[in-house]
């Protein structure tokens, strides 16, 4: 089988979430021994959680993990950003020992943290905690042609799936896709603009501290990249291989393996939501399985989210990636489902506490 | 020794933050291996973290307690509410066995529920889970007259202040305020005009579902109290006694307590943020051991974080109180303070690592 029928089999496991039991959990709220509506933002999540697991109550996440990838980017040369392409590489190191703010906030929150190397530049991450499915040493420049091939876009793609299925096999059952790739806020952006339609002036934003210089440099890659790809919005492998970033391509497979064993996806940043965007272009259903953890200030993943209609947990101006701000909700996440399956109704308390 | 000198010794104990630790707490935030200010509203989180520890960095919090404070309201009898006054005992025996929101969502973020009836109407609450501390069962109507004297004010703070220096003596390191009390958002709203000096008119909300004839009328109580009592905000005790509820009397002396222990209080909903208020009033040092955790509906709640310059992590449309909000942030508290405690800085990894 080609790796290209490979991300279509991957693509066809994924069913529709099932929204008989997301009513299910709307109605169950109601009859909670709580006002209609008090809890807000957590109910909407509760009932999502039903529907991914198509049961109501959800079951409670117990095992959330962090899928961190990793990768670098040619379009690193256009000058797009003031921080150097090794920081990539050292910062993998860092996420291995457990000391980069993915490790503190998975910590905080009772999630693990699994680092995918699939295409960092330079010698190999030596480090026992490092999963190893380098496609290549990061892209080609996304600005003088395609960044991969479809055939590199579909492996990276079907490494994240892989490092998925074989988490949530082993007990996972959320997953936070995080990234870790000096200038894959171009790469980012690049892919919001070709699957959402929109402009690129107005979807390139600062990534990781851009001065004004670097911000009017990355504008004109951008856009200029989207001139010479002209891409296919319903070609999203195709899409992935001209303009995304090989973590990308595995955050795709990874949502998209989630989404096939029915697990929910918390999603992040750019990085993220970029790959949610191109996961959903793939399998349109693997929607029905994202809940958004974190609103990025980067112009693009809030046009992101948008498309995919989903509305973040937190606004905490956070702009780190790494899956930071998809940790930070888990705790909600788990919260929301343990009121649909902890709290009693109203008619399970004694008479004298019936409603208004 | 008098209550009210009991209550001058308690706020006297409360001493300022360290703000030189916060500054520290910034200046190691720009050393750690991330792009200065990427972890947005965490980063202020773990600043104030270490000012309340008066170290940096400060301790995680590991040992989080909701004390929930439940009290009745003579003002109920002025139609306030759609709810029955006898919820607040039979939720008060919910909370005792685990089965309302409080709980469910402790239990998500690791922390433990502590219940005192402060001051609920009817029975006693025969619970082996029950703190029994009740000073009159519920307070006068606060529309007729004094809701309390300024004695038991005094009473029910110092019984707040007791179960926090118990549950902080036992190891309990970070405090979230709750509440239980049906009608209290109505003394809330009094409380908290009255110590901003903010038009009752606007800061008057629908607190558990009023409708619009229910709220018209609770404005109208409001409106009329204030005028009735002219509180000084000069003397909040005063205050309190006239306008307020003994669970708000108890939170106030839970944050006087946690100030005094140098520990964090992460604010919930109305009632504590309206406690929050008194409490500083009677000890204005207490405003640098507070975070905001949710950002709650009601006017008056907002209005009270304004005044202590507190802003919000969340904003989840949360209108339950119990803890529930305050609840929800804790992990974000405890994320803040593991980030300046375990993440490395940019010295400590390899030179390619240096930033741009």
């Amino acid at each position: 089988m080609t790796l290209e029928a490979r991300v279509a089999e991957l693509a066809g496991d994924v069913e529709p979430a099932d929204e008989a039991a997301a009513a299910a959990a709307r109605a169950r709220h109601d009859r909670l021994a709580k006002p209609p509506g008090s809890l807000g933002a957590l109910e909407a999540v509760g009932a999502r959680l039903a529907a991914v697991a198509g049961t109501c109550p959800p079951p409670v996440p117990a095992r959330p993990v962090a899928v961190v990838a990793a990768a670098d980017h040619g379009v690193h040369a256009r000058g797009v950003t003031p921080w150097p392409q090794s920081v990539t590489a050292a910062m993998v190191r860092a996420m291995c020992a457990g000391d980069a703010s993915v490790n503190a906030i998975a910590a905080a929150v009772g999630a693990q943290v699994a680092v995918l190397d699939v295409g960092v530049a330079g010698p190999p991450v030596e480090h026992p905690r490092a999963r190893r499915a380098r496609v290549r040493p990061g892209t080609r420049d996304l600005a003088a042609g395609p960044a991969m091939t479809r055939e590199e876009a579909a492996r990276a793609l079907l490494a994240g799936a892989g490092l998925a299925e074989e988490l949530l096999g082993s007990g996972c059952d959320l997953l936070v896709p995080g990234d870790m790739g000096i200038a894959n806020t171009t790469a980012g952006a690049c892919l919001v603009v070709a699957l959402t339609g929109r402009a690129a002036g107005e979807l390139t934003g600062r990534g990781a501290g851009a001065d004004d210089a670097t911000l009017e440099r990355k504008r004109a890659v951008v856009a200029s990249a989207l001139d010479l790809h002209r891409p296919d919005a319903a070609d999203p492998l195709g899409t992935l291989a001209a303009l995304g970033g090989l973590e990308h391509a595995a955050l795709a497979g990874a949502v998209l393996a989630a989404a096939a064993e029915r697990r929910p996806v918390v999603l992040d940043g750019l990085a993220a939501c970029a790959a949610a965007l191109a996961a959903v272009a793939i399998a349109p259903a693997a929607a029905g399985y994202l809940l958004a953890g974190h609103r990025s200030p980067e112009p693009a993943a809030g046009a992101a989210l948008d498309r995919l209609g989903l509305e973040p947990l937190l606004d905490l101006g956070m702009r780190l990636g790494e899956g930071t701000g998809g940790l930070c909700a888990v705790p909600l996440v788990v919260a929301a489902a343990r009121v649909l399956a902890e709290v009693a109704t109203i008619a399970e308390l004694e008479p004298g506490a019936a409603g208004p």
